[in-house]
């Protein structure tokens, strides 16, 4: 134990050899034709536009943040606050370029060798990010445990700045990212279909370029940055109720009555698990690789399936030789396998009966279909939130709020190869886009078609691990900043969250509308954003000779979309993002931390529901519309009223579950993390 | 004070004898020729068949609930249950009987002597049910007071049984006719749009008259039992914590200091301004049919508007004599002009700025349509709420959480003019379709038109007060309900609410999902019913020779689509119904009173924003698609394809503002009534 943050740090270094192993296998694989490499090209160079002006807009802000955090909490917490921005920057931009390299080698492995080493290339891509992601953040938290273990006062405020710092890139990478996708998606929908009449992904479409960047801004520089901090902030969390909590709720993590050993163990704890979580993440990686003749959805399946067991596993044999007792282990078990047990409830809902419901609604109309796919996303958020509830009562049961916390972090222990499985998704989808565009076989086609589906399943399980993990992280951020209130206001003034104390209530209230500003108006930029597209789209076909009958040599200008949606995301991201960062530091400030615990639980209640609502629905759609398109109902194939109707569906589905419902999970978590930081500011208001 | 029970008694007699008036006018008035008096005859056949239907299942639940109560709180605390839900019984049926002669008259009117004259009748015919409600809530409440006015005790049990026996009515009422009628609205719409390609209100099709049926059980028995819920709800709230509430709390309501004294205040408050109320909206009532040259939108929106500051003038001149303080006064006006903010606030959503936005994202199909459309429900829940909050806010700050009551009293002291207002919206639309089927010339439609047209507004402005009484009324019941498990724990064990409490948290996610369950389970019920209503219609166009054609003297048989829309009805109202009813309950005895509070504060975060998001955003719909068909997008007009894409947003609009919608509302209710009542048993679970 003493030696931890060496395991820690040495444990994320290993992970980011192995990434960049990964990373240099993955761009030496070769890239297929000409035509291949330049739309593969100009999707690299259209993702990177996008983070490098996405990095200015964020430089501003830290620089601003960095400043009023060196000023308040001192310049120490301004460098942490960086430092925590910076790692998921890295990460980010490592984990998004691997995936631009791997995207056109996946198709060109699925040309050359077959489904298996298609499969391996496009899974080799994703664990750049996937260890990456735990990697940098497990060295973050370690380096910050090394030198501020036996500091407990500044260890406190330096992990918060942490946190912050990298919710502040999650925010505005998942929405701005989101809005991305979305628009450039809608966009080269609408314009493709309703204006101009022609298939998806074909190549006269200036919009397909930016559809597929926005499949890596998005679902893989985004979602990266979303779960990055969600593994931060979960360890936060614990770590701070470890430095906090009265002697009574620890005594029963371990087996001293030492109240000093007693935060050490329990500040270690989660540092600990992580570690374990990636050392086992690491070797799942590579089992997954080896399973790569079994069919493309058993493999991923497995990925997600056996981390719970493997950790909970590793966590039994390892713990009580630390001294920790038996409510640890189970708590953790109890996070791990209720984070499968979402993930497998949104794969329900996203795959299987539900769909099959909502296409038979598409024979009514586009209108029944929109109200069935409504229901199945509102349905949806039952038994998840019940799960938590459960998990969140056995935690609390064993290990009173600091339990919780931990089963967050168990939950995330096994971050690494979900990442690398969710960005396999975005990878096999940019791989079919990539085949479709340069004329590639059916045969190609039709792996990458397998391989794309699987990913659309992966990506609706890795929104409703994030999504629970972000419920629980988010009530473990709750007692903390409690806790850190009542640290600042000292023993006897203890902060009284009554819950029918008006306040409370009116901050419940208030906190239920910041999700619907947050949806609403990321809902509303997608719309704006994607109207520019087509308006764009439509200049080109009508100003560019020959490309609507697909003349020989006449090209469209992708750029010039890619411009368009760039700049839009960035302008859009802004005001939800600003919500999110400024609605709990005015409310402390203005309305003191009674009103402000409200406003988090508020926020809790309708983001957690919405969020799932949004994700679930959103992917019920895009799946039923698949389902159809697959034969899902004879007689009503590809290009019927029932079809039609069911894309209606899907167009609403894109923004709700790649923008605004992962927007509304992320909104949560940055208010919760932003006021652990500010609450010894807001404690005495 | 001392005669207060008389006074309410009496002006309840007096608003009940008014709406006998109204009643035999309307009755007496010519009803046309006699295809409208057949028509009319149908339609209120229809509705009268459902409600006995509905009594019937409602006699069941209340003779089982007669029976838990008589035992579990004793025979008269059942025989105050079922006198609230049998004058809510009573209120309905003379109310919507009333609206069923008035609709053809309405259209006689217009028929015969104009625009003013047909205003008049069915304003005439909707204060049947505005008088009849409030008068009704009045003299149950005025006998209540009268018979335990002394009896602290007793009070308040038989207040909260009467209560229960409001909202269990309202409950199913609304949700059983929210689900009538838009099973049968879209039921009709389809099969006419899509299946046989008539328009809408066409004679030939069946389904018409249930859609006009569905009008009267829904939005007017169905509406009126709401806000007889409400009405009673909010003035047992205020009693309650009356009864409950530490001197101290109550010090600030009226100058005394004999704690006897001060109760006897505080329980009498909330009738006497009731009473007011009452008495100001009769004169009302006869100002505004006085009005009846001026233009109708500008009639029924004084109607809503000056109530408030009659009220308030009223409350001004009289308080101060009894004793009360200017805080009553205060709150009392918060509470009255915030109910008319959030019903302005909905008005301009649902027929302004807003809807020119929906009308135009139709330009790009009906994906972009529903995205907007549900945007704007998102946005709409934002001001509303924040009104609640400083409505919220400034009662508490005079009076303490008894101020929130009194608010939510004030908020529905105009409750019978608004009523009047609300009912006519129905009687109108009925009105229009009357005329339609029976061939009435142009201008006869244009008149019914625009009656139509403005009782859409008053609709959408109805529910938002509605939405919003019921926030601050559920509010108020919740306090009162920890106050009554206080009472019965006894002082040094008051309940601990703590909101960082993992009980209350687990709670407050359990609490998320229950109108997530009532609005995907109402949603479903919706297209089941409406699908079974379409088959039949198609079955007597098949099978009946000569009504595809029209040939003259062939007839639909409305009655089989009536009788599947109400066996539908009553079938699929039972699942959400039970969900509110037993979700307390169980929660209660199960996990007991600390997670019953937080199950009713997720479901007040998660109810009010997605009610207000289900309400508003299924007016912007409808009225995004009227204002395309009067021609707002030049060049796209009835049967364009942005008419069409405009159409999928209706349909998606109608179960969300007209069940799911106010089915979630209505929940919230009945948990916190539920909640209230079960208190002293649950109080040491």
């Amino acid at each position: 134990m003493e030696s931890l943050h060496l395991q820690s740090i040495g444990t994320g270094g290993v992970a980011l050899v192995v990434a960049l192993i990964f990373y240099a296998k993955v761009k030496s694989a070769p890239e297929g034709n000409e035509a291949m490499a330049r739309i593969a090209r100009y999707i690299r160079e259209g993702s990177m536009a996008f983070l490098t002006t996405e990095y200015k807009v964020l430089a501003a802000y830290a620089v601003v943040v960095f400043g009023l955090l060196a000023v308040s909490l001192g310049p120490l917490a301004g460098a942490w606050f960086l430092a925590g921005a910076v790692l998921s920057l890295v990460a980010g931009f490592i984990g998004m370029k691997a995936a631009t390299f791997a995207n056109v080698r996946t198709a060109e492995a699925a040309r050359a060798k077959g489904k298996a080493d298609a499969l391996v290339m496009a899974l080799d891509g994703g664990s750049v990010m996937g260890l990456c992601v735990a990697g940098l953040g497990l060295i973050g938290m370690g380096v910050l445990y090394m030198l501020y273990r036996n500091d407990h006062e500044h260890l406190g405020t330096m992990i918060h700045a942490f946190a912050v710092g990298a919710s502040s890139i999650a925010l505005f990478a998942r929405i701005g990212g989101g809005i991305y996708t979305k628009a450039a998606d809608v966009g080269a929908d609408i314009a493709g279909k309703v204006v101009e009449n022609i298939p998806e992904d074909d190549p006269r479409n200036p919009g397909v370029i930016a559809d597929n960047v926005g499949d890596n801004v998005g679902d893989t520089a985004g979602m990266g940055a979303d779960i990055y901090e969600s593994y931060v902030a979960a360890m936060v969390a614990a770590m701070a109720l470890g430095l906090t909590l009265p002697q009574e709720q620890l005594q029963r993590v371990a087996d001293t009555t030492d109240l000093e050993r007693l935060r050490m163990l329990s500040v270690a704890l989660p540092l600990l698990l992580a570690t374990i979580g990636l050392m086992i993440s690491i070797v799942g990686i590579f089992i997954t690789r080896a399973l790569k003749n079994m069919p493309p959805a058993t493999v991923l399946r497995l990925a997600l399936i056996l981390p719970p067991f493997l950790v909970t596993g590793a966590a039994a044999a390892a713990l009580p030789s630390f001294g920790f007792k038996l409510g640890a282990t189970i708590t953790l078990a109890a996070g791990a396998f209720g984070g499968a047990a979402v993930g497998l409830i949104t794969d329900y809902y996203t795959s299987m009966k539900p769909i099959r419901a909502v296409a038979e609604a598409s024979l009514t109309g586009a209108g029944t279909n929109v109200i069935r796919g409504l229901a199945v996303g509102l349905e949806s958020t039952v038994l998840p939130l019940i799960v938590l509830c459960g998990v969140g009562a056995v935690s609390n049961h064993y290990l009173g709020l600091y339990g919780i916390a931990l089963a967050a972090v168990g939950m995330l222990a096994g971050t690494a190869i979900v990442m690398t499985v969710d960005t396999y998704g975005p990878i096999a989808d940019n791989a079919g886009g990539i085949s479709e565009m340069s004329g590639l076989g059916k045969e190609v086609r039709e792996i990458t078609d397998e391989l794309d589906a699987v990913g659309n399943t992966t990506a609706a399980v890795g929104k409703g691990f994030a999504i629970g993990s972000a419920v629980l992280t988010v009530i473990a951020l709750f007692a903390a900043f409690n806790m850190e209130v009542n640290r600042a206001r000292g023993v006897g003034h203890e902060l009284v969250l009554q819950l029918t104390d008006s306040n409370v209530l009116m901050g419940v209230l208030f906190g239920a509308v910041l999700p619907c500003i947050v949806g609403a108006s990321t809902m509303t930029a997608v719309g704006r954003a994607a109207g520019a597209i087509v308006v764009e789209i439509k200049r080109q076909f009508d100003e560019i000779p020959g490309l609507r009958e697909g003349k020989e040599g006449v090209e469209p200008q992708p750029k010039a979309i890619v411009d368009i949606a760039t700049s839009a995301a960035l302008r859009e991201m802004l005001f939800p993002g600003a919500v999110a960062v400024l609605a709990p530091v005015v409310v402390g400030f203005v309305a003191g931390p009674t009103v402000l615990a409200g406003t988090l639980a508020g926020a809790l209640a309708v983001g957690a529901t919405l969020s799932l609502v949004m994700a679930n629905g959103g992917g019920a759609w895009d799946n039923a519309k698949k389902f159809i398109e697959k034969g899902g109902l004879p007689g009503h194939k590809k290009g019927s009223d029932a079809h039609k109707a069911a894309v209606v569906g899907d167009t609403v589905g894109d923004p709700f579950k790649d923008t605004s419902g992962p927007g509304i999970a992320i909104l949560i978590k940055v208010m919760s993390v932003v006021s652990l930081l500010i609450a010894p500011l807001v404690a005495n208001r």
